[in-house]
């Protein structure tokens, strides 16, 4: 608890979390107010994602490296995980998707684009491990292509949740959890030699004790869910009141507010020139929504939603993902970063906010 | 013959030749038993294709690397310019080209995808030239353009074959043999020393006489025709019993039946850790057919089909030729292997096998 | 003066300037003989845009790196500019956009493969800068997404010119040309070293007197903005009496004949082994134009144009910047040329001039 209470002292972000029983107070008080329960939700989720990424990284840093991956591929999303839940129960799944995609495409080119940006302002030019960055990028690859090609090659049939598309959302659940599992035995186990220096950028913060950081885990994941079931109800009239389409709330708000945290952790490591750190969290994240977070809700959804839901995503989700996979292949090529490559990553993410944003709402 | 005889001793998939005669036999006495003809020219396919592999690499062996190259293209691919042949007469277009594109599309993801996991299963790390890669994916993309560019900027106006597409296919036709022709003066005449180490791979396996290996391309072609012509046949109606969709077994079952004997030798030269060997068949394979057999069957029938067959591919199949071309350039611009670059090949190739295994037939 | 009788002395291109004052008399005399005019006006600009280019560099070669950059990227495309903004007038937007698109296809893919392959032809294998040639690759794919990115994501809502598109062109276009000023921050000013062989370039011809430029920039100016309404009035009747599609003159012939000056120093200085040179030009001009010269024409039609223009282009001229885009980063990725890869871009030119010269003309 003593560590807990200096953590808070210690990090300014954290002590965004008074507005958590604000929230919970407001909620009860003035269920209609969405526009400020909307408000105080964001306000709430941005500290308890950092307590909840600080807690897992203090569990992983406890185990081995492969324990330590696998905890990290269940736990590091977990934020966006329980948001998805939430809405998945509620068969928002419009909602689920669109936060999915988001989070990939948030996390590929505007975390990965102030990164850089601001890793570059202070050093001349970074250097960084080439071969995690090509490993992810051809992660996200096979995510886009699996979302991709059913659709483009079966031209407009599989758009409708038939039963010939769930089948096949079944198999390239499948398919894409176990790539995502190949791709850590390969990273973590039979090549971890290859991957050297962004092993070693987990030492950093002094860890908290096991116990700490198990009970944080399963407090916060608890008022994480409180907290995103009040947001999930909230986000779409409030959106509204704020002139903004749901396409740009789910892909653009959503997204940089579920990843606040990981942000943070992000631009710090770009500042101290230790980049494999932020292209490891960055590019990491991405990877882990797209083959095992999304996977994972289509294969909850044939448990817990009210009717199983596909992996087919709107059309403009895909091509903002695919090219979000180009552009994070296109920067990291080279193993060497300078602020320009961070601007060009961070000009593509606003083309897309800037499209949201005027666009007319989608199906 | 003691050569030939010898051979077959040593090579058990050449004993799969007994199904020849049992193929022409059941074929007169049953011709409507169609999925048994299917099943038994499958079989009997196999090993024709070993024996002309093994001629071509004979004959070429005896040549200079110019003739060899010009032989290798004329030849190498003969086995899938016999089936297309056939089903051209047919005037089956559909399923020449689901052959065709079945053919790269298989060349380039499972047969470099498994030669690079079993050479990765094996052998930690591998190398491999990477100008031959990269010119053989240089090649594979202008092709890919080619069938990709007319359908989209001519949007739905070409799709149907008017004369301005058969005089528009026409021309490409000749410009990719034009360019595959440039291609190999570059690789094999021009820049020679930049293509080295593959130059060397072709000494492996002592050669045949050159007199048993012309006599046996002769001999073999001839009744690869036939058991082609009983193929095209019987596999629609063969593969409805199967429950398989016609593109399916377009795509999938004709391809890995079609370079079953390729297949062989390019995964042997990875287990034997010459990985420029199995680039060069896997790559160089699919580059023949898309710039070589394709442009060559559009040619041809002009002469010999019922009516001109135009370039325009079924969309599907030109995405997936341009997924697997850029998955293509994706694993091999490092110029190294190790077994997860042969997982996400073959992972990519799953993602197309599922999606045309569950999808409703196309036109 | 006598520089300028000199220069025009020794480049015989320059003696195409006699056809300016027959234009001038054959536009008063014979206004309706359309095919007349255009190939007139064809002839006289030629001349025009290499005196535009030659008085350019020597302004730019009076002032520091950063001034000069600036100044090239006002001026380099001073003939395509003026073209564009007497089209605009007229309110021909397709021609506009055509002739846009066209040259940046032409520079990157006609310019520099015929640079390649000329300069292959008589150095076995030229190095050149690889960041300068990663830098426009990574801007033009910018460009490329802005263009992309609303009209697929928006499906077909935004081709249509509405108040909702018009203000998403307007954010776009000012985002590109922001996004071209950091660019030329980057490589002119903060990370000048990592363009190193590519700023020596500039110092070949002896730059004119800066009266002599200066007085030259003015005419000139002048005169070709008479000659393109000539021209921009003939093209499409004279087109149809030679049999082309509309599509065929925007983007082959204008390109072709706006961009003649620069092709010829870009030529040049590829058989003169300054391959940076050569990158420079071709693929600069390219970016120019995209992320420059379209956005300027885009915010100038508010002003000066019937009515607004927005940045939406034709799909199939998106489609060929994409794949123009994709090749320049293919044959540039390796840093070395030999001429093979001048083959490749020169047949995706190829591809796109065939498939424009057959099809039907598009809205």
């Amino acid at each position: 608890m003593k560590h807990l209470l200096e953590e808070i002292r210690h990090n300014p972000l954290l002590w965004l979390l008074v507005f958590v029983p604000v929230l919970f107070v407001v909620a009860h008080r003035a269920p209609e107010s969405h526009t400020l329960l909307f408000v105080l939700s964001v306000l709430a989720i941005v500290p308890l994602a950092a307590l909840l990424s600080h807690a897992t990284e203090s569990v992983a840093a406890k185990t081995g490296d492969a324990v330590g991956g696998l905890l990290n591929a269940t736990l590091g999303n977990l934020t966006e995980l329980v948001i998805a839940i939430t809405a998945l129960r509620a068969g928002q799944y419009m909602l689920v998707k669109a936060s999915l995609a988001g989070a990939i495409v948030t996390n590929v080119l505007f975390m990965l684009g102030v990164s850089f940006l601001l890793g570059g302002l202070k050093h001349h030019v970074q250097e960084f491990n080439r071969a995690n960055a090509r490993l992810q990028a051809g992660l996200l690859f096979l995510a886009t292509i699996a979302l991709l090609v059913p659709s483009l090659v079966a031209g407009g049939d599989v758009t409708e949740t038939s039963p010939t598309s769930l089948r096949l959302s079944l198999g390239l659940a499948l398919l894409l959890i176990v790539g995502y599992g190949l791709g850590m035995l390969f990273s973590l186990k039979t090549h971890r030699e290859l991957f050297a220096s962004a092993e070693a950028s987990g030492e950093e913060e002094a860890p908290w004790p096991i116990g700490l950081a198990l009970a944080t885990l399963g407090v916060v994941t608890v008022v994480v869910a409180l907290v995103s079931e009040i947001f999930v109800e909230s986000v779409q009239v409030a959106a509204e009141s704020f002139g903004m389409t749901p396409a740009f709330v789910g892909f653009i708000v959503v997204a940089l507010v579920g990843g606040a945290a990981e942000m943070a952790s992000s631009f710090s490591g770009a500042r101290k020139n230790r980049l494999d750190l932020s292209v490891g969290i960055a590019l990491g994240s991405a990877t882990q929504i797209a083959l095992f977070v999304a996977p994972v809700l289509v294969l909850l959804s044939h448990v817990i939603g009210p009717a199983p839901m596909d992996l087919q995503f709107w059309p403009g989700a895909v091509v903002m993902m695919l090219v979000a996979t180009m552009t994070a292949s296109v920067v990291t090529s080279g193993g060497r970063s300078a602020w320009f490559l961070g601007v060009l990553a961070i000009m593509v993410y606003a083309i897309f906010a800037m499209t949201l944003y005027v666009l007319p709402p989608q199906g």
